[in-house]
């Protein structure tokens, strides 16, 4: 460390060296972990954290902070040291000791919700940078909102994997596009990957790459104080977003395996540790950090608390403070009366419409009534239909919109609403093709993980589509996604259903909601809507009074599950119709209320998908129409008819299972 | 058109207008399609084809060919018009007539094994190019062991969206590493799309960005075919990787609707066609063809005829004639003998090893017969085990090796080993973590969708990774996979059915097969090796002779179940125990087989993941021992012991189920 110029520096030095320590500590006793990342970057966290960040350890989810994204989520010891340091509260030495230990705040990656401070989780490479975009985006949209109350930076602390991921050039792309001058990502440019040298895989000038998306860049040796700040503090003036790499050695100060992959992920071992603490000149215990340490982090922990002393005034004086409250509230309980009279209109004219069509009648009440959602699609907007009358569209210097353009960027979509949702005061939905699930799965895993209310709006799904042919036709997209925990997935059968989904969709805030929607029209099959039928995942549609068999389907497959009802009352077959729009939901029903709509009699399940998943509800007995493989090229209708998803198919093995 | 030169120019005008006629015919008469591009890119094609494309219709498959990949695959009309044109056997008229009907060839996107001339299917955007990057690759790599039999070049025709789609940018930055400079991206630089002006979502400056990857880059009028033919001329001549910016009009020829986002994906109309050709000097029925025109389309295919008499020629001649048959054949029969004898050395020393090393001791003997395996990880190399003794790394100029390092870019790796595979001539496998099969689900599923023999090698594939937690442990991913039709998911137990797993996916040449491997180490299990228990997809490993439960479990589960069976033997439980490494090739067998494999006695099945797909083995009174959510940071026993996956969970529930 030789560039120490003045006081400052050399205070810096000292908190560098410090995150270093309990970084080597950490991953030491834990006898796991990745200190090559949190010792390189050691020096630029020290400065960003001593004269830039603005955050209050009293008053950790304070709307107006930075945000702080820890993109190279491996490093997570350097966000915990610094949260420690700074005095978070639920951050003490115990729980530094406890790294990666089972219920610990200090899991392996940061976990959203673990602890003050972890503004969102990562590990999974280039969600972080991609998350960041939509909170950036977000600060942008509040701030034209509330320009009194909302002027904040994300930084972004990123690794060579969030540069060479896709989702990574999504989200750079979009960020540039929009100009969001208040996103400034540290790269931590240290030449090595796992792998090895960089050079083993890429030659990309990233300066130049940024600089074509509109990007700020500037580059600074990531081990010299001075220079850190003067980027920083150029990056905070720029009006578009800021590339900074910060040239460093990964596991700097480690002094025989520093510049090494060997560094990145594995233990130093107790021989190196001990080098490294000399090379470093810190004599203080494991696990101990020196006052002055904790003294120099006091400092930016008082600028925080005094910034946010001073929000606090101009909140109270503010003319804007009940909107504001309202916005971050996000509460949508004044659309309830709207969209109740909207589902009674619907069960007075039964429409014949797609669900996708549903979805824009009811988003049209839902975003007359709410000023805080925010619709998108990743450019299908004429097939999502995702946008409503009066959404003017985002664009760059341009935020008091409510339209996002995302670009064919469905993963960069994905995590952008991710960012809107954890930033506060928007209600984020954005549409794709089902199939095209596939393209944005990390982040909806993500955001199911995190708990966040983030809304998938998905059509076209299934053969329904037509055409388009099996690259664009879901099968096991359904599956897959009801697979993954703490997801909701609803698939309605018709308008009403699709109305009670945007309902569920608004009024749930703990966890993502996806919507599967077809392309063809669908008759309206509800008869009423006083009670939120879909909310119980699954309900009697149809009764029957003997019952001889249950007919269970779900979305499209609704309408020919009573066409085929319809038949075999007429053969003497009495068929009961059960609607079950998410497998989920159902499943957190009592027993009695399952069993209760699932009946005895034969069950024959319904859903132009692969059976995976529908164990839940049928038994071996029961039987499912549905698909076994990928679909085709050709008109729906003959699509159905060639797969045998039809009525008669229906009927015929109703009256196989019945024996009538 | 104001350009024509000179006759050829005359010429190639006529052949894109039949190009356009053709596709305004079909998409009409399919009432379904999408017209911008093939009408837009047109003049384009007209000259890629007229002067440099080199390929035989009579004979498709010849491996010297010129590669065609359509990028953009909403256009298939382009590639069909083309491939009637020059006079592939299979596209007749009449295919054409039946574009996007039940059972044509000439499906709504290209499919591949649909037609010759299609070599990959495409139509998620982002696939065509990041595959197309692998097929280049192989041309190289094939060429560095076969310079006198391979001298190919790869075009590949992009959209928009297939710049912005993330997957793109992870192949870019790869060929550019790579200087693939035979791979010419033709991108249809029209400004427009879905959603409308291409401004609405990215101002990036693609030549800046591709410039910063390290590739050529040319811009050129795309109707102009003067400077079209330059720019594909300059191209070829690069060293380097190609982007030509061809600017073009969408829908060009279209008087009212061209150069807007109404031709993108949407009828013409009746009137609108009919402008068109008078517009356009078009004077033929719908459906018909000039001579000229196919006369002109005869100059090309006598060229690809003539060449690859030529290199028929020069293959006769070859001394390394054999090599090639055998490389192209990639024929896994000489590893036989060898594995057998590696299968019977694992049952004489029962290693007790993670099954991601016996992955590694397996293919080190594979790698040490076949020529034809190429390996590869998305940076986790060591963490994979994929690279074994000898394997030399593919760099830029050096194309001999037979390792890649695809850099952290898991759905770049993904595609990339399908072009590979596609290609001929190698068997492609890569490995990363089975958590971040999410980031490439979209080129698995093309793998399966397509049947081609692509291997994913994904290792950390449980909670047993331990500590870094919830974003790398799968739980519904294993659930997620089985669901994709086409594809064989194995997990194997230990070291024995491990090197099962590799004798099935290197003897399976018609689907893609994805390896779950373990981080831990696992105790050998199989006392004998002589069949392939494996193939079978689930078999007893440890018979009951009275049976009083059977313990059903995959991978580093079956060791729990053999515990617990332990257990049980002592309490005088008879427990049986299945592996069932691959419920594909299970189900696949004849039920009496899978009866009597899983027996009447009462089933507990157990694996470390969710029980969705369980359904197939265990009924309704039967047991699952896994997870239920999402996992978590701690060591790995510490996990297994918290979420209740152990022996004694597991005799517990059998002493409930069996009464005993």
């Amino acid at each position: 460390m030789n560039v120490i110029l003045n006081p400052m520096v050399t205070e810096e030095v000292m908190m560098a060296n410090a995150i270093r320590a309990l970084t080597m500590d950490a991953v030491q006793k834990a006898n796991s972990g990745h200190p090559g990342m949190p010792m390189g970057m050691a020096d630029v966290a020290a400065v960003l954290f001593s004269r830039f960040i603005t955050v209050d350890p009293t008053q950790h989810d304070w709307p107006d902070r930075d945000r702080l994204v820890l993109s190279a989520g491996h490093g997570s010891m350097l966000l915990y040291a610094l949260n420690h340091l700074i005095g978070y509260p639920d951050m003490d030495m115990a729980e530094i000791r406890r790294f990666r230990q089972w219920g610990a705040r200090t899991a392996g990656h940061p976990e959203y919700g673990h602890a003050q401070g972890i503004e969102v989780t990562t590990g999974p490479l280039g969600q972080g940078i991609a998350t960041a975009v939509g909170m950036a985006l977000a600060e942008r949209m509040m701030a034209a909102r509330f320009p009194d109350l909302t002027n904040h930076y994300t930084y972004v602390i990123a690794g060579d994997g969030c540069l060479m991921e896709g989702v990574g050039q999504e989200a750079i792309d979009l960020a540039g596009h929009l100009r969001l001058g208040k996103l400034i990502v540290l790269w931590d440019d240290n030449g090595i990957t796992i792998d090895g040298d960089t050079k083993l895989s890429t030659t990309t000038d990233q300066i130049a790459r940024f600089r074509a998306s509109g990007w700020n860049t500037a580059v600074c040796d990531g081990h010299k104080p001075v220079e850190i700040s003067r980027a920083i503090f150029d990056a905070r003036a720029s009006k578009r977003p800021t590339l900074i790499a910060c040239r460093t050695v990964i596991g700097f100060g480690a002094p025989a395996k520093q510049g090494t992959h060997e560094v990145h992920g594995a233990l130093l071992g107790v021989e190196e540790v001990r080098s490294a603490r000399a090379h470093l000149g810190w004599d203080s215990a494991p696990f101990e950090v020196p006052d002055a340490v904790y003294a120099a982090f006091g400092r930016p922990a008082r600028r925080g608390r005094d910034a946010r002393a001073m929000w606090e005034k101009r909140f109270a004086a503010s003319p804007n403070r009940e909107a504001f409250v309202a916005m971050m509230k996000a509460d949508s309980a004044p659309v309830r009366r709207p969209m109740a009279a909207f589902k009674a209109k619907l069960i007075e004219k039964s429409p014949s419409v797609a669900t996708r069509k549903a979805s824009e009648m009811a988003l049209e009440v839902v975003n007359g009534v709410l000023p805080f959602t925010i619709g998108g699609s990743a450019d299908l907007t004429g097939s999502n239909l995702t946008r409503t009358t009066g959404m003017e569209s985002i664009a760059a210097n341009s935020f008091a919109g409510r339209y996002i353009h995302y670009g064919i960027r469905e993963h960069g979509m994905a995590a952008a609403m991710n960012g809107l949702a954890l930033h506060g005061g928007f209600r984020p939905y954005g549409g794709t093709f089902l199939a095209f699930a596939d393209y944005c799965r990390p982040a909806i895993r993500l955001a199911a993980l995190m708990g966040i209310p983030t809304i998938f709006v998905m059509t076209h799904d299934s053969i329904g589509l037509g055409e388009d042919g099996p690259t664009h036709q879901p099968v096991e997209t359904l599956a897959s996604l009801r697979a993954i925990p703490n997801l909701v997935v609803l698939r309605p059968c018709d308008a009403v259903e699709t109305a009670e989904a945007w309902e569920i969709a608004l009024e749930t805030r703990d966890r993502p909601v996806l919507m599967a929607l077809s392309r063809q029209s669908l008759p309206t099959l509800r008869s009423e809507a006083r009670t939120n039928l879909t909310a119980s995942g699954g309900y009697v549609l149809r009764a029957a009074e003997r019952r001889d068999v249950t007919l269970i389907a779900t979305g499209s497959e609704v309408e020919i599950a009573w066409e085929a009802a319809d038949r075999l009352a007429k053969a003497g077959i009495d068929a009961a119709i059960v609607s079950l729009p998410s497998f989920e939901l159902f499943a957190a029903q009592p027993k009695a209320y399952r069993d209760e709509v699932l009946g005895e009699a034969p069950r024959i399940g319904v859903e132009a998908a692969i059976r995976m998943g529908w164990g839940e509800v049928l038994r071996p007995d029961d039987a499912f129409i549905g698909m076994t493989g990928f679909g085709a090229s050709a008109p729906a209708p003959e699509l159905y008819r060639q797969f045998g998803i039809t009525a008669d198919a229906v009927a015929e093995t109703a009256h196989r299972l019945t024996g009538k």
